[in-house]
């Protein structure tokens, strides 16, 4: 997904997704050699987890960067070296959040490739290594996610005082929406409310609002128009339903992930807990079923169609748009300059109208 | 472990012992509460994970925060609130290691108890949750050492500047340290400059000197006396070797964990590359079999009475003796209070001498 705006004949990037390209990657990339280089100078005979944590980091979205460098363009700032760290903090995140995710989902595929643990496990069959080829790799992308989170945490932290408080919210919302995510799916939570409380905490905050928080409190903004925030939270909300409807609906050559995830794992999603409510008895047998092994991938053909029969898409469908359409709106009122608001409209769009 | 001073008819607690009891543990008790408080406050409706790190942080030795306490008291200061909120750090990041560690072992116990991931399992299975009770424990247990490791960085991080940079630094090291081990066993190393280099990472340094210096960088000194680190080292390495022989010849019953578990995985310990060298050919051969499925039992057995006989146990046990009576009579050197250089003694002699 590229945030492009079409010129006379060609694609001329946007701001943010130059940003990306001439600041942020060449910083990550630099960061994690040194890291390589002090293991070495330690000692260390090998030293794989800085150079899996660079290659994670290539092929994502950079989502997160994008709305935090918006997020500190609003006062009109220069950008400068705390908010290339910030965003470097932002992705070293994220890459600890989706490896430990692919492990306590024990996804075997992430972005269209194998997941990290099984690309590790590869290796180690590949090399003949000693001990269980599987529990070597998770155990090692465990650590490479532990070691993302330890960089990413030493930058986050040292980020002037305001901005470490955003920081350290995010990290707290990130965890406790994990949290929820694993626990409802494991108390057959079908409740609209946890469902929205988990994906405000994982995705409208997490994704969205906090990233823009971060820049803001970067440029000396200690906290967003109210606008921006509520835009924060409703296109946040609008990219975790597009996710829900993706890992259901969508087409997983492109996604990475494969269909019938989400219905497997019982996960508590506003989809799920519409369909709850509007089910046929039939559908909602198959429901009772998510999370548990009874669940056959023939059952998860037939739940998928009733969840469009019921309703249950079409109704995530126009909140996605709903949400995007009164987040653009917000925009105008929160006083931005005009090419901020541009890049966050295009923004929303890219973030809630995207196949993976 | 408790570090006493016997007095007429009594037994005085040190004052490291005193600070554990009256200032450390309520302070991550309170700590602890409040963020469950401000789990509920944003919607969550369960909140385990703090509970789990809370339950996880009782029956500890605290030996960490013992260092760091007597680090800062060498410049004769007195402790205060960032000396507890160091200290806590120093708990909460090692709660996170112990549980990390123990799923990448797959180890079943700890401390005697069942495990954090099996503990949890148990409790699926007891509510009759969906999904894979197993499954469940490890993702549980996952979040809730990222848990730990999250508060514990927020911690650390907020520390003035100069205990920051120790602060980062023996987070590296435990994860450099960590790497190590795992690398070193699949890659069937038996090299004694990896089991040493391990040793220092994630035991004489992360155990013993980090924690010394962090103390000692709050109470305003940028470097450890040259003959403390030395004794930082010593200790911390004398303490590892310990766990290196408890962990092969130790009691189960005291030491809470399974004979034969770094056998089994092969770890890269001091132990085994001493009998790399030393083994007769049978033991030879039972030694290139650990780390895989093919060493039995009675493998193990005969492998542990190999050990004893080619004199790899004596060895060990005389280096840590050595190295305890070196670090002591460095504490000499080192120009220390009186008062701070007994505790250091009882210290050392408490940390490698131990059963468990």
């Amino acid at each position: 997904m590229s945030v492009n705006v079409r010129r006379a004949g060609g694609v001329l990037p946007s701001a943010d997704a130059t940003f990306v390209t001439d600041e942020l990657r060449p910083y990550l990339a630099e960061l994690l050699r040194r890291e390589q280089t002090a293991w070495k100078e330690q000692g260390a005979p090998w030293w794989d987890p800085p150079e899996e944590v660079a290659a994670y980091l290539d092929g994502g979205k950079a989502l997160r960067p994008r709305f935090c460098y918006w997020g500190h363009a609003i006062t009109g700032e220069d950008t400068g070296p705390l908010l290339t760290q910030a965003c470097a903090a932002l992705e070293l995140l994220h890459a600890f959040a989706l490896i430990h995710d692919d492990l306590m989902d024990n996804s075997d595929t992430r972005r269209g490739r194998p997941a990290l643990h099984r690309r590790i496990a590869a290796r180690h069959r590949q090399h003949d290594w000693a001990g269980d080829p599987d529990g070597y790799g998770h155990a090692m992308a465990l650590l490479t996610g532990d070691l993302a989170f330890a960089i990413a945490s030493r930058l986050g932290a040292a980020l002037p005082g305001p901005a470490v408080a955003v920081w350290d919210r995010m990290v707290g919302d990130l965890v406790l929406g994990q949290f929820l995510d694993l626990a409802g799916a494991a108390r057959r939570d079908r409740s609209l409310e946890v469902a929205r409380t988990t994906t405000m905490l994982k995705s409208a905050q997490y994704t969205v609002t906090d990233p823009l928080r971060l820049g803001a409190a970067l440029a000396g903004l200690p906290e967003l128009p109210i606008a921006l925030a509520r835009y924060g939270d409703l296109v946040g909300e609008a990219f975790q339903l597009r996710d829900d409807l993706l890992v259901v609906f969508g087409d997983p050559r492109l996604t990475g992930k494969p269909v019938g995830e989400d219905l497997a794992s019982g996960k508590p999603t506003q989809l799920l807990a519409y369909a709850a409510k509007e089910l046929p008895p039939r559908g909602q047998a198959l429901l009772a079923l998510a999370g548990t092994p009874a669940l056959t991938r023939a059952d998860v053909a037939v739940l998928t169609d009733e969840l469009v029969r019921c309703g249950a898409r079409n109704h995530v469908e126009r909140k996605v748009r709903n949400n995007v359409d009164v987040a653009c709106a917000l925009l105008d009122q929160a006083e931005l300059p005009p090419r901020v608001a541009t890049a966050l409209r295009s923004l929303a769009m890219a973030a809630t109208e995207r196949q993976r």
